[in-house]
């Protein structure tokens, strides 16, 4: 059985499960599994793998609308180096911090692959679920989508010796060296928590979640907890900058943007006659992608596959 | 490195940690990993893991006299067999159930070895720290010590394909096989947190944590942090009666019930004015097991070494 079918099962046990986050008594509760192999390429430091890890979690906590209040982390790695475990400390401290959480602690394991669990809890009267989209609302997302891609992209060349963090139009290595792209795929992988922009959001998005998956994936997991479609114009996907530093051609940058995943931004509908206030109301820039619909993910008049990132 | 050395820098850089909860706002909050090689031994079924992973989050919110509230796992494995996975959230379930906690979730993760990371979020105005003994109170213990020592043993028979679940006085096995010893295994390795005797003692009780180290090293870890010793007396620690099942002579059968650890019940110290109305508050039997001195960890006059199980 695949990930994604032991997760359906793990919601048919528990109904409580099927969104970003448990819900209970007011609260939203989450956990995630990382680990080397699969989330952490060559060249992220311990200190970024802090901030990510612990960044997991509370990003599925901003998908709920909900304030992030406490995160713990349980570290598991071959060997406990006290400069590794500090700069993981230090990581997932920083970015409790940025989003207002406090990062209060953990436990150790001794495993062969270094892997962490993250868990953040949170709070929220009335979270927002995955389930509330109608037809005749907008379909948006927070901040722009790549990223992840982009950092994934300059990790490779760094650990293929590539001079150059990023290229220039003739495909010459730029002024630089393997240092450099390490640095850019750390801080590419070091994202801000939508905290702030779900907790704005939440008097306004009827159905909500975070782009974990890839865009492609979260409108399908929408769709089918919404019982509604979705209608997009891929001009109007907000694509990250460094996408274009790393990719070559429209094939290149579409799988970056839409299916890639992994970006932690927020997709979520809203009436049509809120979008106003709510990206008045929300600090990160949102953008309007397209229309929610009655059945069908569609792009440009084109069915959107739902192929994303399997963790 | 050791992971003793480790969890101490943790706790300094995180001082919140040192308990076997962090707390933060009137919650606690604990995680903990386990894995395959260390913790569940060949014949540990997945509803046995289920309820032990979960269960060793709980004690540790017993431990505090919390509330247990909710409680989430990350479960990693090489694949994905739907049986395991129900048959672990099942266990989960039971020992939440079992304490008046919800299993809400969680996540999945693919690892080569099997392993989990469960959280519990629990509830206390005043949680029970492990700083607070007093010399002239006394120390107790909720239960009988030594079960998951005598579950180890029957593992290891069942392993080595002896017969018998148990032997008789003569050292031939009893009637039975070794599903019988596996079972018995799996019985002992599910305990019940001492939620309820935590919640019952925390009026009363100055100091607190769980034996999850073993007996030994849970008084050298209370001792440093409330600056105090305890003398005592070895006839008075309780052992579980599956103890003399599978040792032979008092020094097996004092390191089972002293040194090995895994055990999760409350080491706990108590005025002994309040010993009495703690006892009947308790729905777990308690037993007096020695006294809070000025410094130095004695029984029977002679020291008690620092020594218990590293996880």
């Amino acid at each position: 059985m695949d990930e994604r079918e032991a997760l359906s099962l793990l919601a048919a046990e528990l109904p409580g499960a099927g969104d970003d986050c448990a819900v209970v008594d007011g609260r939203v509760l989450t956990t995630d599994m990382l680990h080397e192999s699969a989330d952490f390429p060559d060249g992220v430091t311990r200190y970024t793998a802090g901030w990510r890890s612990v960044g997991a979690s509370l990003s599925d906590v901003a998908a709920m609308g909900a304030d992030a209040e406490a995160a713990v982390a349980a570290y598991a790695a071959p060997s406990f180096d006290a400069g590794e475990i500090r700069a993981y400390v230090r990581g997932a401290r920083d970015v409790c911090e940025a989003v207002g959480a406090e990062y209060v602690g953990g436990d150790l394991d001794r495993t062969d692959e270094f892997t962490v669990a993250t868990t953040v809890v949170g709070a929220a009267a009335d979270p927002v679920l995955r389930s509330g989209a109608s037809p005749g609302e907008v379909v948006c997302v927070t901040g722009a989508l790549g990223r992840t891609a982009a950092a994934l992209r300059f990790f490779e060349r760094a650990a293929a010796g590539d001079p150059g963090g990023a290229r220039d139009a003739a495909g010459a290595g730029n002024a630089g060296n393997s240092p450099a792209a390490v640095e850019r795929g750390n801080d590419l992988f070091r994202f801000t928590p939508r905290v702030a922009a779900g907790r704005a959001l939440r008097s306004h998005a009827t159905a909500m979640m975070d782009s974990s998956d890839g865009l492609a994936r979260s409108l399908h997991q929408l769709s089918e907890a919404s019982d509604c479609g979705f209608s997009i114009r891929e001009a109007d996907v907000p694509v990250h900058p460094a996408v274009d530093e790393v990719t070559s051609g429209e094939g290149e940058r579409r799988e970056a943007a839409l299916f890639l995943g992994e970006d932690f931004e927020l997709v979520f509908a809203v009436p049509e006659g809120e979008f106003d206030a709510a990206r008045e109301a929300s600090p990160t820039p949102l953008a309007r992608i397209g229309d929610v619909t009655e059945s069908g993910i569609e792009m440009d008049g084109e069915p959107l596959p739902d192929r994303g990132y399997d963790h």
